[in-house]
């Protein structure tokens, strides 16, 4: 018999689906099952709050991938605002509102999706409600998440871009993108698979995040795009940019699949969301080191332009020619 | 013009309705605008940690609240639960998952609640995700607070309850319950008035359950219902308890509403839930010391019981004989 969660109820629920195992963190000295989670700082740490919200149909759709994958980005999603912090994730909230005729198992599945996600950094879920709706108006998953920093440490805030710094992205911008149309489109093509994957298996960037935390001026991830995500560094670093479309990182494939199904290439790098990569300026005599570091972690980072005085963003061609940028990222609505 | 969430875009949201001042409490190194927000704990103290999600239709319908009041009641409600762990309340992620036809103003009334709840105890907005929602959804509020308590100090969890302990709640219970009867059933009498602003603007007993938390053995708020409730304190400390019916604080114009749209005040009173009051188990020598203490808060306390060794929960009557009980509290679902 497949249990529903209206069978089971919320608290039994939490129970089965989060307390599989006492915590052996020692900075969780109480865990789910009380009014709140009680927990220990780390000495002379700040903590790193973020928190992101997923709502089905709107950010995902079941047809597209499993409980266990949509549990695993759930956490990759605010895991990546803490690598972008240079930030050692640490303890999470899960809130969920689910129709009622969820199963335990999606639940359960769900939970362990999460917390393989987390797994790496040793971070724990320690808080959680469970509500079931009414109607049918689908999963609601929000999550919190605090990291830590040590109070010493640099934190790479968006503010920090300095005129002359290069801009640097890491791995491959736009595939996440393709991979979306690809899914929406119903294009189940062999050469697309990588970037249906990169869409819906994103991975944060969160040890290398922390690696190159000393080493950079401002940082921030790319969920909405490059543009839309760089122009709030030049905004609140009060400053523009000049980037080099020509050093894009567009790999064959990648240009191949997305003209199959008629999209630009570089206007999708440069606009597409939910890439999960990391967006920073760094001063140019600090490259060298970004590089060496980059190299270790097995990630490819790319020079993208520079931070400029005069105000803007400006993308060039290889004659130096502004490009008419068709979008400019997605807003949320 | 009205501006709805759709032409303003959610950045600019968020921005507006946030940010509206930089922040002067000091332990915010950052807050709203980065990626996550920066926080120092406080040296010597431990974080509480809780989350709760209120969904429009299922925990609110707006024919019976303002944005403004939904602000308040969504921060009351986290509020209650670092009130039962004796914590000050310090920093506050809110996500939103809205209608595209929201306005402006619906937003900013929420936040503006929202900040008058938090206000009295120095609490701050830190961090937030607004999300607008491509179906008609309705309002979706995920909340996550956290608190801190010194590190030295007693923090009442639900497994500590002794047997020979007293159990008591504070305020009044079946208020909440009996005022979103009345809201369902559209009676707008003058003498109903009480129970509806009960329901719809419920105060979390955060300073009392400060100054309560050293004396007490456990603590909860009373959410889903005494009898749900302190179940759960009492499976967590493996003990049973006796209830006096007779003990129960019923108002007279409690007991006349309740009879007028033929509730059981009793049952009402032991199974109602949203009361957010505080329920607490303690030796029985302190309970002078405790009566003061609520007498400080003007808030009255009930002796209701005590916690004996065999399992299970018994509620008598002023004969000692056994009460059944109709309902025992509201599942989520």
């Amino acid at each position: 018999m497949v249990s529903t969660i209206h069978d089971i109820g919320e608290h039994a629920l939490i129970r089965r689906s989060i307390q599989k195992k006492t915590s052996d963190n020692f900075q969780v000295r109480t865990g789910i099952g009380d009014d709140g989670a009680v927990v220990s700082p780390k000495k002379g740490s700040c903590s790193i709050v973020t928190t992101d919200m997923l709502i089905e149909g709107r950010h995902f759709r079941w047809s597209w991938l499993s409980a266990r994958d949509l549990g695993r980005k759930a956490m990759e999603v605010n895991l990546s605002d803490l690598a972008a912090m240079g930030a050692m994730p640490q303890f999470v909230t899960v809130a969920l509102g689910l129709p009622p005729q969820t199963t335990e198992r999606e639940v359960k599945d769900f939970y362990r999706g999460a917390r393989l996600a987390l797994k790496p950094y040793g971070a724990e879920i320690i808080g959680g409600d469970t509500n079931g709706t009414t109607s049918a108006q689908g999963w609601i998953i929000a999550v919190t998440m605090i990291g830590y920093v040590s109070r010493r440490s640099h934190i790479p805030l968006r503010s920090e871009a300095k005129v002359g710094d290069v801009i640097c992205v890491t791995g491959h911008l736009g595939h996440s993108a393709l991979g979306l149309h690809l899914l929406k489109q119903n294009k189940n093509w062999q050469d697309g698979k990588p970037f249906i994957q990169k869409h819906l298996k994103p991975q944060a960037r969160v040890f290398l995040g922390q690696s190159l935390a000393p080493h950079v001026h401002a940082m921030m991830d790319v969920s909405d795009g490059l543009l839309a995500d760089l122009d709030h560094i030049l905004r609140q670093s009060r400053c523009g940019a000049r980037l080099e479309q020509e050093s894009l990182l567009l790999t064959p494939q990648y240009q191949r699949v997305a003209q199959k199904v008629a999209l630009d290439p570089v206007a999708l790098a440069l606009s597409g969301g939910e890439d999960y990569e990391l967006l920073f300026t760094a001063p140019q005599e600090k490259f060298k080191k970004i590089n060496e570091i980059a190299k270790k972690h097995r990630i490819p980072i790319t020079l993208i332009g520079h931070v400029v005085a005069s105000k803007g963003l400006k993308v060039l061609d290889s004659q130096d020619r502004l490009i008419r940028v068709q979008y400019k990222g997605f807003q949320h609505f």
